[in-house]
């Protein structure tokens, strides 16, 4: 099969030692690796010879889930990618921020700073943060409305996004004789003045070799979706179904044209977590030996905090109750809904959606060989569901080696995977332009 | 001469291509080597090679000075120290940031991260910023009062040690067959409700190798030496004579006793420019060529900002005009006073004024060969007027390499200062202790 006019994207969805909840009881992982950055740095490598586009770290600003059965803590990702910059030379590097509890000045300067270091290879998983945990975090006893937060987010993106621009490219001119270090009518004020922000710029930082940091969004809620149309460039996205995957990639692509972009110009890659064995019949063994090993108490209460939604007095063994309209829901939206339509769809118990979610927290679990993984890639890319995949291994390293031994070979002999980097930077890996700045000047023809 | 109980101790601050302010400028230095992270690795490099205690980064959030004639933009200190981690194995790395603009739990995350990442080697240097002009990157049309800013900085550094607390040292369990993973009665919420912040906890990070990150801090007013006498471990610290220095190190001595804590528990370390040459003729050239780079109406523009008055219309000919009483002053105060003691006490004109602080921006400039550098620190260090000292190389990286390699032989062959590290942690290079966490429980003997 020759290569297709379409690249597949691979994104390496790096946690701890693995997405399963019950990683770290397994006796494939080493669970103290979580605090280890040369573990970090290993699987970036891993990354980085399977040719993975990126690799991408999630974050929160609380402990997150119950402390005594949970892996709760993590390393800050800018700072952790930065170390994983040191380690590696090509693969992109993304991490997670949110929108709701810094200022975008301390923000752009963090992510312009991860791209002068990475030789242009960073990242921005933008989000909004739900919940009121976080919140107390930071001066507040409640939580932003979900509107609100995405109406701050859209205010911090022309923020963080002008002060990106701020210098021009060719601003600096270095000359020693006369002394004039910078041409001062191309380092430009930004004197922004909105709603929740306002900032005079410019950024004390010149322009990223990627002009912007790649923009990556998650949410998939009526809001999240507005939003990615408007300012992401990938959009990572959980679906169960393909049919849930295909309505949505057509629907965001619909939306991203509609905004008068191109749809090349965003790519949507689900998550997928990828339980491998040399058999279907390992590879469900494997599956089972980690569903064994969560702990239903634990999964109830982290249910709870992903949805918005009190399950922890809810019987184990019964269907779920009858979940309220999204509307009532101040969690992350498009999360609350999939769980509600995977257990009516399959009329599961609760226990049974906890296993079912054990796996990726509500990406798709695909358990087989990896040529019935390739298929699936295949399948989803080919036919309109995803321009790529969020790859979340299992069990780190294990998992994410296994995928880059073994599936990754198949979807190169099939010509839908690079066998070599073509760029340097994170958007030529995405075949995604790098953004002029706001302010230059505009030659005329 | 034998090894003196007490240690001398070094930092190098790392100023981009030198800390003269025509360092660009100069024939012996590279002025695109600001913006490459590989500059600052060597940089680091050369210190460890030396030995010395640690290196530091300045910072600022807004463009600093003049952005045609001057040096206007950085690295964010944080990232960079990271990849600074990376290239090496034992110094320490101390970041500037500042406690006016960001959230206490952000900037214990970032910390913890570097503490993690390096091993124990991260140090912070606590800043409350100056300036209208950076508050207006942050919402504001003016900056807070002086004592304001002092009073936020205080309850930020009860909240963030508080956070860096919040985890105990033993409070991983990682009992995988009991899927235990922390002990949550060693995991605490801080539950802090101030004037300025109300922060749940706890943090998201476990206990970092150093406990706390280092603290040390740079202010010399009459809240900042408050403020240092109970919080700092470090204090860097500008002065133009043997006097001053002895004061201020006596002074600041008695403060930190008064707190009931010991005078060894903070470090004190002045700035040094070592302008050095085989002869004093050499060392005296050289400090000329970098002074006749000098651009006055920069200068000026530069001063104005320091000391917060305006002096851009004064002649550059003429002497300093007598300045405002320093409470009308809301920059940064002691530097203010050091400027006008040196120009009251020596009759400066303006254009003199700017040729003494080209150099060191207020700091000491010794101008000499190794040996009368090596006299001037043994000077200070015996003598009750320095702990240590904030090495800042006019040049970068040639400066700090004559240093390491002529100043540095002769501390040794003195008995002053150490031949290899005998720590793995910053604290251990300071001969500082690793702080207890304040929930510890207390055993009873």
């Amino acid at each position: 099969m020759k290569l297709s006019a379409r690249e597949l994207h691979l994104n390496a969805f790096l946690m701890g030692v693995g997405h399963h909840e019950a990683a770290w009881r397994h006796p494939r992982t080493d669970p103290h690796a979580h605090d280890d950055v040369a573990h970090f740095q290993e699987l970036a490598r891993i990354a980085e010879r399977g040719k993975f586009d990126s690799v991408f770290l999630a974050d929160g600003v609380q402990v997150m889930g119950d402390v005594r059965h949970s892996i709760a803590h993590r390393f800050e990702p800018v700072t952790l990618l930065t170390a994983l910059a040191q380690a590696t030379e090509r693969i992109g590097l993304i991490a997670t921020a949110s929108t709701g509890f810094s200022e975008p000045y301390n923000l752009a300067r963090l992510f312009s700073s991860l791209d002068h270091i990475s030789g242009g290879r960073a990242g921005w998983n933008i989000v909004t943060t739900a919940g009121d945990r976080s919140a107390q975090n930071f001066n507040r006893e409640v939580n932003a409305e979900h509107a609100e937060r995405y109406q701050r987010a859209a205010e911090f993106l022309d923020v963080v996004t002008a002060l990106w621009d701020s210098w021009e490219d060719d601003a600096l001119v270095v000359d020693r004789e006369s002394g004039v270090f910078a041409d001062d009518a191309k380092v430009h004020e930004i004197n922004h003045k909105g709603r929740f922000f306002s900032v005079r710029g410019p950024l004390n930082a010149v322009r990223s070799p990627q002009g912007h940091p790649l923009l990556v969004q998650a949410g998939s809620s009526e809001d999240g979706k507005a939003f990615a149309a408007t300012w992401a460039e990938a959009v990572f996205t959980a679906h169960q179904t393909y049919g849930d995957a295909a309505a949505f990639y057509a629907d965001l692509k619909r939306r991203v044209t509609a905004q008068g972009r191109s749809a090349d110009d965003v790519k949507v890659l689900p998550g997928i977590v990828p339980v491998l064995g040399g058999t279907e019949a390992e590879a469900r063994a494997l599956a089972d030996s980690l569903d064994d090993l969560i702990i239903p108490t634990r999964a109830v209460r982290q249910l709870t905090e992903l949805i918005g939604v009190d399950l922890t007095d809810h019987p184990l063994d019964e269907r779920l109750p009858p979940l309220p309209p999204v509307s009532h829901v101040n969690g992350a939206k498009s999360r609350f809904e999939l769980v509600r339509d995977l257990a009516e769809r399959e009329g599961l118990t609760l226990r049974q959606v906890l296993r079912r979610l054990g796996g990726g927290r509500g990406h798709q679990v695909v358990v087989g060989t990896p040529e019935q993984v390739a298929d699936h890639v295949e399948l989803w890319f080919t036919t309109g569901a995803a321009d790529g995949f969020n790859v979340m291994a299992p069990l780190l390293p294990s998992g994410l080696e296994d995928f880059v031994d073994h599936v990754v070979p198949l979807l190169r002999a099939r010509g839908l995977f690079r066998a070599e980097y073509s760029g340097r930077t994170l958007r030529e890996h995405y075949g995604l332009p790098r953004p002029v700045s706001r302010y230059a000047e505009v030659v005329p023809v």
